[in-house]
């Protein structure tokens, strides 16, 4: 082995080391809260992706979208394929720009809420995901503590997902996970129109 | 109606004249390259969100996971149940402080990398997800150059979904759509374990 592909090797072997150490450190196991925030492109679509790793171990599910709604989107459609296994809810009012109806929008808040909530108090739902609550918590068309009491409550083993960005403060504290997607740049930006399958 | 409720009804109409004329600007339609990278969670899970929303809308899709890989995750599990949909391949050696074999590694990115090309040049795959092909461009196991090359001439209307930290300038500059995802917190560090359904 020449000296280029040993240093490779030794490099590789201390990464190991560090790693296996992380892995070892951490031993709780217990349901975790990710909040996934921030402006870029990607929020949703990797809380769907998560619901699709946890079909994948023949878990149960549960989806809440919020805000969006008023038109049918992709992942609305492959998901409802599943109705032993996902449980989908959707507010279906539309952005608060389309109804342009406060009370409207708390209305329909208060009721998807609901449904959150009977899911947060399921023991078999190994996984809820709450897309774009942040943007109803921004806009206080739900009362944060309400919100937060139902998580704290919640069976320890659930998995929680929430979305949207500019998530409040006081979640981001309750939660074990949070990432921020910033743009960098943007295909809309360009005059790109929103692509079927990939966006919608 | 309230003050209070005409001004959020005035507020939310000059939103929707904002965000029609930006829609109006976005007319062109082509197939377009996003890049998810940075260090925070959510960036592979994104991409295979993104692939439950293509399917949602009848389209044929590829995957192919770089890097990762000796162990199975959940996300293939779940999508080899689409055989019909999802022609899905992987780079079966680990992560490369596994391996601790520099040659083994770039042989098996190179072969792995053909099966990437095969679906980049099939007009009937809508969407491609190069899974941690980031990672593979830093390490330098593949030249950028012939990703490039490969990339811009795919079939126009065909998506690319490229993941991974530390995503080379180059392709940032040939993506449409890059998004950064940062850590604002980890579970892990804290001491929790990965946890099935949600991270493996």
């Amino acid at each position: 082995m020449n000296e280029e592909k040993q240093r490779h090797r030794r490099r590789m072997q201390r990464h190991k080391t560090v790693v296996d150490a992380a892995v070892a450190r951490a031993t709780e196991e217990r349901g975790i809260i990710i909040v996934l925030t921030g402006n870029g492109k990607g929020k949703s679509s990797s809380g769907f992706g998560m619901v699709a790793r946890a079909l994948g171990h023949g878990f149960k599910i549960g989806i809440v979208q919020f805000i969006k709604g008023s038109f049918s989107t992709g992942e609305e459609t492959f998901f409802r394929r599943f109705p032993e296994e996902v449980q989908y809810h959707v507010m279906g009012t539309g952005f608060t720009w389309e109804t342009q109806d406060k009370d409207k929008d708390i209305a329909a808040a208060e009721v998807t809420w609901t449904q959150a909530e009977t899911l947060l108090n399921d023991p078999d739902i190994a996984l809820v995901l709450l897309d774009e609550l942040n943007i109803v918590l921004k806009l206080r068309y739900l009362p944060i503590e309400r919100v937060l009491e139902t998580l704290a409550k919640r069976p320890p083993q659930q998995h929680v997902v929430i979305t949207g960005r500019a998530a409040p403060q006081a979640l981001i504290e309750v939660a074990d996970t949070v990432t921020e997607m910033n743009v960098i740049k943007h295909a809309f930006q360009a005059g790109i129109k929103a692509q079927k399958g990939i966006e919608l």
